[in-house]
């Protein structure tokens, strides 16, 4: 096994951002060489998300306002630390802060609407994400499929 | 490491159905020939979900009648565009899209009561998911304990 | 690809509970002796969960409040069968049940305030969880990067 590994890094405008990576991870895996295997696609953080689905403007704004309302802001136990961002804990872990894409053929294997977000739920501030290609390279695998 | 690619398709009767695909997993495992690694079970779809849990009647009832009540039908913004399934994208979010089920002695290393569904949220069209087994076969494991 | 694979018992004396795994995990990592790839965490049971998030006792407060309001103790069709943990079904979909570590350099690749934890729904009984290493020893992998 192969493995390749990439930070992105994220300093959002909003305090709340969806910000689509499908053509950076794309490239990560291009440069990986890597032609048959997965990327995993995690966050960093634990007031952030990463997920797949549509590129479509009006369904994030769904998505937004459906986080807001499943895990909104309110007052916290977490804020007796000083916190205020007691929501973004619960948003990450609705929404999830992983993915995994297999690669076929050296690339992504997604459906055809299926685009890879990171969902910045406490932004304006510098966050990171890991980006860890696995897998085989062209001839070296045992076996392709 | 070796890996082996299949797709399932669908086209569910019902919009919303709970489809146990444990057994087709575990026979693509089989037909892999890898004993020692894990499958990524993935929807390709933006409207459907995979998930583990029970094979019991009203525990499938219950998770519906659940994700339609965190999930509802609504007026979506997603629906300006002509679509009508936003609900769908949003129960999506909130079961999952894939599952990994680590494989061990050439077994899927499973719970007692863990199965495997492929949850249709926007069906009556053919759907299509990747199963994609990674690892090592019998002796060319570097290691297997 | 080499593996290496642990299982972790839980019998914890309250019913929900939420147990810090992260040096159990960065122990088991260091056994399998990888240095390069990934590691599963993952439940194997239908009423617990496997999540990432701070360690802040506040939060963990607020995580199990918020998993009260959205999977409340309720009549579910579940209960039927004679079982009273529908609930705690609900919950697992919710939080999910398994992460993927990534391991780099020998460590696990974990973001500052990152801790992996298990959460018990319905315990008070043994509970089993999967731990697989999965990835390249020293020297034996064709690339790190």
């Amino acid at each position: 096994m192969v493995s390749y590994t990439e930070y992105l890094y994220f300093n959002t405008k909003q305090k709340r951002e969806y910000v689509n990576i499908t053509h950076e991870i794309e490239r990560i895996v291009s440069s990986s060489g890597i032609i048959e295997g997965m990327v995993l696609v995690s966050a960093m953080h634990i007031t952030a998300g990463v997920y797949v689905n549509d590129a479509e403007s009006g369904l994030i704004k769904d998505i937004d306002e459906w986080l807001q309302k499943l895990a909104p802001y309110a007052e916290y136990n977490h804020h007796k630390t000083g916190e205020t961002n007691g929501d973004a804990h619960l948003k990450n872990l609705l929404i999830g802060h992983q993915v995994i894409i297999p690669i076929t053929a050296g690339s992504l294997d997604l459906g055809q609407w299926q685009q890879i977000y990171y969902a910045e739920f406490d932004g304006q501030r510098r966050k990171r994400l890991i980006v860890k290609v696995m897998g085989e390279k062209e001839g070296e695998s045992d076996e392709e499929t």
